[in-house]
């Protein structure tokens, strides 16, 4: 891929509830370079009050993608990040927004990278987690670590910028996509089915204990 | 001084038109543990819409101190920093945040820092920016490098908060504070008034060339 691989990086706001957070992420992000925006859900757009919000960067909002689902959103994207609070109880392994930055940046110059944010007040559902390579999370106040979802957009976007003016090995390699990865899995499953190989009881087992 | 430097760190809002970005600095600020706020001149405050923005941070709110002049909100502290656009043409050399935030850190062990933001469409103006010891901005786009105030404060308290994480060389030595220097000044330029030292016709071209 060529360009500014900041145009590559997609911030997917999931089922958002205020359009005025909508337009203040589309302004955080141009401040930063990126423009690539997707809504999965949204309660109201497009909205007065996200224009407002977005002041000088409508054009971000005029060019953003809406959904019906998040798979759609990340479809095309070979490395898909969640952003979660630290305090929530999940399995996965949390990194820091510093340290996940040149991650960023490095899958950046060969594919696209979504950056997944939740709605307001319940973040992201365990549903969504599931589906994110890296979880990531930003530093603050142990007591009140409760960023607007705008301001935390501002803050990962500029981690981004910061990253992409460091010196990065390159990463040529394009990974799969999550679309070929889903497909590989499907083919995958069926063909372990087709020859007999899952037993079909043990196979309802195991997907009711990971679900 | 003892305690978390981070609440020696002053944010300071100058003549800020809507209520509701003092409310989303509040929560900005406590989000990263910062709780000192000053409003100089505000247009509208107090708000509810200043109560509604800073959610769960209303306790940052409830202790703002409101004042009339930028130098009743600095008067206490040792080291003054101008938040300012790189794009303004002004004759004093910039820091970035990050080069900023571990000199602010540094200070903030042994006295009280304030950091400035001026108004939202005009920034601050050079009357204040000739106030200020430091001058530091955010990177971000060159052609759109408008962060919103609440969204700016939540960078630069965000880098603070990574800054003090750090190890810093404690600077135990407390600087004179800003009302100390004023004292000093006035009573230098009292002192060779009296002595015949200035030329007053001098002194008023000076003053002049200088404003």
């Amino acid at each position: 891929m060529t360009s500014n691989p900041l145009s590559h990086i997609r911030i997917v706001m999931v089922q958002t509830f205020h359009p005025g957070n909508i337009g203040s992420a589309a302004r955080a992000m141009k401040t930063m370079g990126l423009s690539d925006l997707v809504l999965v859900d949204p309660r109201d757009y497009p909205s007065d009050q996200a224009t407002a919000m977005a002041a000088g960067a409508t054009d971000v909002l005029d060019s953003v993608r809406v959904v019906k689902t998040l798979d759609e959103a990340i479809e095309d994207c070979q490395l898909v990040m969640a952003t979660s609070a630290r305090t929530r109880s999940h399995p996965w392994p949390i990194k820091e927004v510093r340290e996940a930055a040149p991650q960023i940046m490095q899958e950046a110059h060969a594919g696209k990278v979504a950056i997944m944010f939740g709605p307001e007040r319940m973040g992201l559902h365990n549903e969504h987690l599931r589906k994110a390579h890296v979880h990531m999370d930003i530093p603050g106040n142990p007591d009140y670590p409760v960023l607007n979802i705008a301001a935390a957009i501002q803050v990962i976007c500029y981690e981004c910028f910061m990253a992409n003016r460091q010196p990065i090995k390159h990463n040529e390699k394009a990974y799969p996509k999550v679309m070929e990865l889903n497909g590989f899995y499907e083919h995958l499953e069926s063909t372990l089915n087709e020859v007999g190989f899952i037993n079909k009881a043990l196979q309802q087992l195991f997907s009711e204990c990971i679900c």
